[in-house]
């Protein structure tokens, strides 16, 4: 069963086309500043990619340039539409509706617009996404996978807030989480490389990319994580600050004369590594600033490493300790530095990293030395094949289901 | 040497008069409701307590009744002003400039009026009481002990916010943490009850009571604490949140038409136990009404002390161990329900609770069981001693100082 995987952001859109039964990536791609005079698609698979300049007024028109993208040229990935088997969307926010993937239909449509209120700029993405494939692909069966639905295993002490209760009545203001997916691929994996069932494991997974969580996975059930209302919870991340003193926002609002959106854009945009460093959000080159004597760029690894180190400090209490650590995203799969600084001074907690399996990078590993009480795991993510994979289940279940 | 401990905040004037050579607490009381038509002064040594309605229209008055009450009558503690060695002033925000006790000058003066700006409240009342002492007690040597001192050895990695650097800069936003005599009180207390030096200790102390704080005392230093750049920072509190997605402070703002002030009052005033539980933010209460099955009460307790716990993990991961938890305040000496609560699952930790020694009360002792590797401790904290030990020291090194 070959599935069109899509990602769509506010002003992107972005896709995987996967047999799921072969495991094989058959294109992939991404259209950017969709809306903008500066729209362009890339395409292709690694060293056959393509960039181009296109016009594309919205999703709509992402949506048939990547459709024209799978079946023309001479590297076409199918013959024609009729080879993609179903469509599945990564949707942000499921809210309190959605704790699995489930078939698209009105009710799940109308869900995900009534939901976007807590997601604004993603579900409404998701949506143009939905129904841009409902025009050019009318009638093909679309399955919604959710960021969040991983973690509606939370229990109320771990998703409510402090605040009072009728906020939480009134505008449901809890913990959500985000990348929820994940961190569901990740454990799985993490899993299988321990040779050990999900169901016997006290694992936190980290996904460090340039946005950053932390969940806490006991016996296969998440049971908190670092994201909350909003992916601007929690860790400290490339450009948001995570959880801060919340009397510093108002004290800010005031004294920069700051509306709600533009003081949303600060904390979201302009704090984290980048707000620190001043250098960048991208931890590679705040590393080169740092080794190169540049003081904010060190302070910024220095706090970004002991923001990692406390949710691991956190979660093992959570859970009454930890098994294995698993690293995942960019800085999680890609750098080394950054995982001996969030690490070092944990041995008395039984957590040991290997200095020399640490070097390696870009495939799944254990980085811990063999005589570490907790093992530590590098599993590289792979969101979009656990969409492909949901798709793929959700419609065989169906067709199985249809049938006599 | 007699010294008088002045706490004021902003409408009240808690006192004591201690005489530091003997341990003796010869005199105490408060003055509450300052400047409204509701005002009292309550006074005297336990039994002996006496309230009074008085008219105070401001600090001056009231310390005029505070000093009064301490020479007059049948059981005055004093028969004369003479009497009174020195002052030691509580102040809440030292800032930058204080990472000790000092004796108080114009200068001081100064820098606890500029420091106003990040302590509003607090640092205007104590400049009152300040003022309000040199005009009844003219030429008194007095002391300000500051609540932010004993964190100014906190590392940068743990006293910067992930935001624009600029905002440090130009509005010296970082962590200056609170409850820091409390702190510095109950770790050296802790060491003693241990009977090993404060400097071979990795301690974690909890002051619970209705502001809450924890602190990370690696050989004596401080190297984290959970409260911010304001008291709203860190952990759930009787009616404060502590750290939440900053996302919700905009987003509650836009949707319920709050201003900046009404925001701060919501977090620091409706929120923590008394936001969820819609109970009370005592704790006594809300444990009668989680007894009685109230599920908002169960759920306040249930947040409240994974909070807690979550807190103990953090400054594990940040010390690399932990040798003693030590607890105080209201809720950390006298609630065994609590603790029982936080320290539950932590075994595999090494942090066992005695049960049995655990439901005693009011006095310094060891709750966990005589095998746990961590120690668990109760110390019944006491501000108001060290306030009044630093003001001796200082002016008593002063007064050697000026002979001979």
């Amino acid at each position: 069963m070959n599935v069109l995987v899509i990602n769509a952001g506010s002003s992107s859109l972005k896709y995987q086309l996967i047999n799921v039964e072969t495991h094989t990536l058959m294109a992939k791609g991404i259209c950017e500043r969709v809306g903008s005079a500066e729209a362009f698609h890339k395409h292709g698979l690694d060293d056959n990619e393509v960039v181009i300049d296109a016009k594309m007024a919205d999703h709509d028109d992402a949506m048939a340039l990547v459709l024209e993208s799978l079946v023309s040229g001479q590297d076409a990935a199918i013959a024609s539409l009729s080879e993609i088997d179903a469509v599945g969307h990564r949707i942000v926010q499921g809210g309190k509706y959605f704790d699995r993937s489930v078939l698209i239909d009105d009710d799940v449509i109308a869900k995900i617009d009534e939901l976007a209120e807590l997601a604004p700029l993603h579900n409404g993405a998701a949506l143009m996404g939905i129904h841009a494939c409902m025009k050019h692909m009318p009638g093909i069966p679309m399955v919604a996978v959710f960021d969040t639905s991983f973690f509606t295993t939370l229990p109320p002490k771990a998703y409510m807030y402090p605040l009072p209760y009728e906020l939480y009545e009134k505008y449901a203001i809890r913990k959500y989480g985000a990348h929820g997916t994940s961190h569901r691929y990740i454990s799985e994996r993490a899993a299988v490389v321990l040779d050990e069932p999900l169901e016997d494991l006290k694992l936190i997974t980290l996904h460090l990319g340039n946005g950053c969580s932390a969940s806490a996975i006991d016996h296969g059930v998440a049971v908190d994580t670092s994201m909350g209302l909003t992916p601007l919870d929690g860790l400290m991340m490339g450009t948001r600050c995570g959880a801060i003193d919340p009397a510093i926002v108002p004290f800010v609002m005031e004294h920069e004369n700051l509306t709600a959106e533009e003081m949303n854009n600060l904390m979201n945009k302009q704090s984290g590594l980048l707000g620190i460093s001043g250098v960048s959000n991208d931890l590679r080159s705040v590393r080169t600033a740092s080794e190169e004597g540049n003081e904010r760029a060190m302070l910024a690894y220095d706090m970004f490493s002991n923001s990692v180190k406390k949710y691991i400090g956190q979660y093992i209490a959570v859970m009454g300790g930890v098994d294995a650590i698993v690293l995942t995203a960019g800085v999680g799969e890609n750098c080394d530095k950054m995982r001996r600084m969030i690490f070092s001074g944990l041995q008395p907690l039984g957590i040991v990293l290997d200095e020399e399996k640490n070097r390696h990078r870009g495939f799944e590993r254990i980085i811990s030395t063999d005589d570490s009480a907790v093992q530590i795991i590098i599993i590289p993510t792979n969101e979009e094949y656990m969409i492909a994979r949901d798709t793929y289940e959700i419609v065989h279940d169906q067709m199985v289901g249809i049938q006599p």
